[in-house]
């Protein structure tokens, strides 16, 4: 793997807990690198989430598809998120979401085995986690919260707060799809705010 | 405190840890009972978070209210729940909800300063609070998802899943706000559904 850098898991890992030489040559060895193609998916509904997925570079959307074939946008998971289908991966049961890489990306893979092994080797995984679950749990509260008070206008300015990297960067339906409207309502929406 | 039976929080921490005896006796010494009456705020949008509650009898509703003056219901704790602004509770930052209670209430409080300390004396409570949480945030999930693509009915009967204790017991207008209907919306759609 001499084309994957490492650098960057270290230093998100540092903002919550601080690992010694041996620790962190550890938990370096237990990932493993995937690259994957722009439309290709990390896991579909239906499968069993085995692993949570750091993003390197690139980019992965998690996603459901309704009864009327129409995605419905989860979360974006750009460099230095994690992602998963938390309900999956704590239940080993059928995912719910699709988890498809919108680039070229590059992920380092946790596997559910040494992931739970981690928490009894290095209990501050422990912490390390609990921290950014708490973190994603907030996010999730408040995009509730959005969807039940806020117009599509006002969502789509969090959206842009939220994820600064994407906004002009993602195509206008992947950002409908997150907002919850068509992209025929969404393009209206955007003539109308310019 | 012979009056709260904090057998029952001990049971909610021992389906995910195990507590030696000293460790049991530490971890109920620094929880806090408090008996709130029915409509009284444990903490107003705006208030700094400083404990996170568990609920040994009755039950409390967590709610932001719109610009328009409508109440936008986030989550209910009944009984055996745990419930606090997350947001506000890690970050120390002006809380974002209202937590209220729609009953009479018995709670166990344990403060911010003793979660934290408790990490330290007793590590296991990292995982404790990591299952936990990692419970919420895929209950949250789901609920982003259902706002985005499920009817109101659907959502209705999601709710009624989720809270086999609460459905036949609150008042409808409450319900309206957490399935982000109004009450009148509401009505109508009961009476269709009969």
């Amino acid at each position: 793997m001499p084309d994957i850098d490492k650098s960057l898991i270290i230093k998100n890992i540092s903002k919550h807990i601080t690992l010694d030489n041996n620790e962190e040559k550890h938990f370096l060895s237990i990932l493993k690198p995937q690259k994957i193609k722009k439309k290709a998916f990390l896991l579909k509904e239906g499968d069993i989430c085995r692993a949570t997925a750091f993003v390197i570079n690139g980019c992965m959307k998690s996603f459901t598809v309704d009864k009327n074939g129409f995605e419905r946008v989860l979360n974006f998971a750009p460099v230095d998120w994690w992602t998963a289908d938390m309900f999956s991966l704590i239940s080993q049961r059928a995912a719910i979401l699709n988890i498809q890489a919108i680039a070229d990306t590059q992920l380092l893979l946790l596997s559910k085995q040494d992931q739970e092994a981690l928490y009894f080797q290095i209990p501050k995984f422990e912490r390390f986690f609990r921290i950014i679950i708490e973190k994603s749990l907030v996010a999730h509260q408040m995009r509730v919260l959005d969807g039940l008070s806020l117009t599509a206008e006002q969502r789509y300015i969090k959206f842009c707060e939220k994820y600064p990297q994407l906004w002009n960067q993602l195509p206008q339906k992947e950002i409908a799809s997150y907002i919850g409207v068509t992209p025929e309502f969404f393009s209206k929406m955007k003539r109308n705010m310019d």
